[in-house]
């Protein structure tokens, strides 16, 4: 087999049954064909090996994860899943198991979420690099993360943490407690939350996924519109692992610093203005918790659980 | 500064001034809104350190090469280009410098075609790692490359060869002519056909770019088609300065393998049915040229100066 056959086959046995839609052109073309004529909504976000994840991961989760953290600003925007294309890079050893792992995870949570692939690109590298743009339909509204008003409240879409401490187990492997399964399966794999970025459409006057930890988004927003988020760490929804977490620990503060900085939560972070809450409370929205509140001012208060200010070192997480 | 602020202040210094279109949403939101309802294209390319370039290329190339390889599928579907989103991983050492540079060529010729830059994604990385996801729109119709016909004539765009031609030197620096420069300019920036793959819709029965080498991208249409390829070299288009290279070499066999099978020119290929050749010759269009002809069989047969059939080696170049 020559090497142009040998890409093609791989093509053909790894991408092409995850490619049946109209869109993708069976994978033959230079191009897909998105001829829906619709408003759309489009993300792009990359992973790569030793600075998202290390090689050791199953490629199975990647994927999946790959594919939330896209659909999480699909969520973000309050819009309707669609598609995506994918670009992999990966070490010719053992690529045969690497991508049956790698497409069955694909082929999971696409089916999960209604997400067709549309075509993409495939190399050879010495380490793993994967991007997915993604799109998603948009109706007649979605969410512009523009200005925030003063008053207006703050919520997020569920707890709060605990991918941030699946990391910390993930580089402290001596570290051991009963837990240790629930943290790393929320950081593998977040859950986005488009039905909730769809419920608020119209109600929300900001929103965001909580990608780089709740402090540092919420510094964004705040810059943006000239006030300051005032957050009740009493408010912030934490699940029983992580609230069990904070009472072992004897730095709580250190603790905490990693829930509200760590990022990789991927729960929706939005706002809506006193004239909005009754909407909000018709919706009755599962899951979605006040954390605050915007006022005259920059930044970001923090109270804790006696409502006194705290400081915190970290501001959030950063990529570059 | 915070981390959060220094991503922030490199978006602003960088990127902003490329994204000042509806679409990007001012690069604040989770993603970019397609407002357009328009039938669309869209094609995602990765370009990878070690693999498509080397570190010590200029990052202002690098940007022009991305975007015009992404292009050259664009061109390949005759749509009309439209925008694009980027993922970029660099090493954060001198980074200021390198995005100065890379975000120079994506200005440049990012004006030059006409595309936006709707959004993306920016990490740190020990390798440089870039993908672009392109967006093209696409009237009533486009190229699918679907199958070709018994008699049908093949076509490419222009000079086959350049490319790889400069590939050549790039690998052997010791190795010093007058046409270096030529040579290397071909392969750094190849000029996407967009207008060329408009001119020819309705006309082509099947288009493609050559970014593999024009024999792979015979074999796969060849393939798709159950029919034989006929290429006569004779007639296939080659500079001045690659006519000199083959008659200055000893193995004029090897450098016509380089040629035919060294991929990187983007130049289109395509076929007319022998009923549309008139619609064709009508157009007028300069530059392009017949190599040959389908017909029954399988495979491509090649045809020397004296109409002899040869074999070559190598096939194509392959990614993976």
């Amino acid at each position: 087999m020559n090497q142009v056959n040998q890409e093609q086959e791989i093509l053909k046995k790894f991408f092409h049954p995850l490619a049946k839609n109209k869109e993708a052109l069976e994978l033959k073309n230079d191009a897909a064909y998105l001829f829906k004529k619709k408003k759309m909504v489009v993300s792009s976000d990359m992973m790569i090996e030793g600075k998202h994840f290390d090689k050791n991961y199953d490629p199975k989760i990647l994927a999946r994860k790959l594919l939330r953290v896209n659909l999480s600003d699909i969520a973000a925007m309050g819009a309707i899943p669609y598609g995506y294309t994918l670009n992999i890079a990966i070490p010719k050893r053992n690529h045969h198991n690497w991508l049956k792992r790698f497409t069955s995870g694909l082929k999971l949570d696409g089916n999960k979420f209604g997400l067709k692939l549309f075509g993409g690109d495939l190399s050879e590298s010495s380490k793993i690099f994967m991007s997915a743009t993604i799109f998603g339909f948009v109706k007649n509204n979605f969410h512009k993360k523009l200005c925030v008003s003063d008053g207006s409240e703050i919520f997020v879409g569920g707890n709060i943490g605990d991918a941030a401490l699946g990391f910390e187990f993930l580089r402290d492997r001596k570290k051991k407690t009963d837990s240790k399964n629930f943290f790393l399966k929320k950081l593998y794999l977040p859950d986005p939350q488009i039905t909730l970025g769809i419920s608020i459409l119209g109600i929300a006057e900001f929103c965001t996924d909580i990608s780089d930890g709740l402090i540092s988004e919420l510094h964004l927003i705040s810059q943006n519109s000239n006030l300051k988020a005032n957050i009740f760490l009493k408010d912030i929804p934490l699940s029983k692992n992580t609230k069990k977490e904070i009472i072992e620990t004897k730095d709580k503060k250190k603790k905490w610093e990693v829930i509200l900085t760590g990022g990789e939560d991927y729960k929706l972070l939005f706002s809506v203005k006193q004239n909005k809450l009754n909407l909000l409370k018709k919706k009755k929205l599962k899951n979605i918790k006040k954390i605050g509140y915007f006022s005259q001012g920059r930044g970001v208060d923090l109270y804790d659980l006696s409502k006194k200010k705290i400081n915190l070192k970290k501001k959030g997480f950063c990529h570059f």
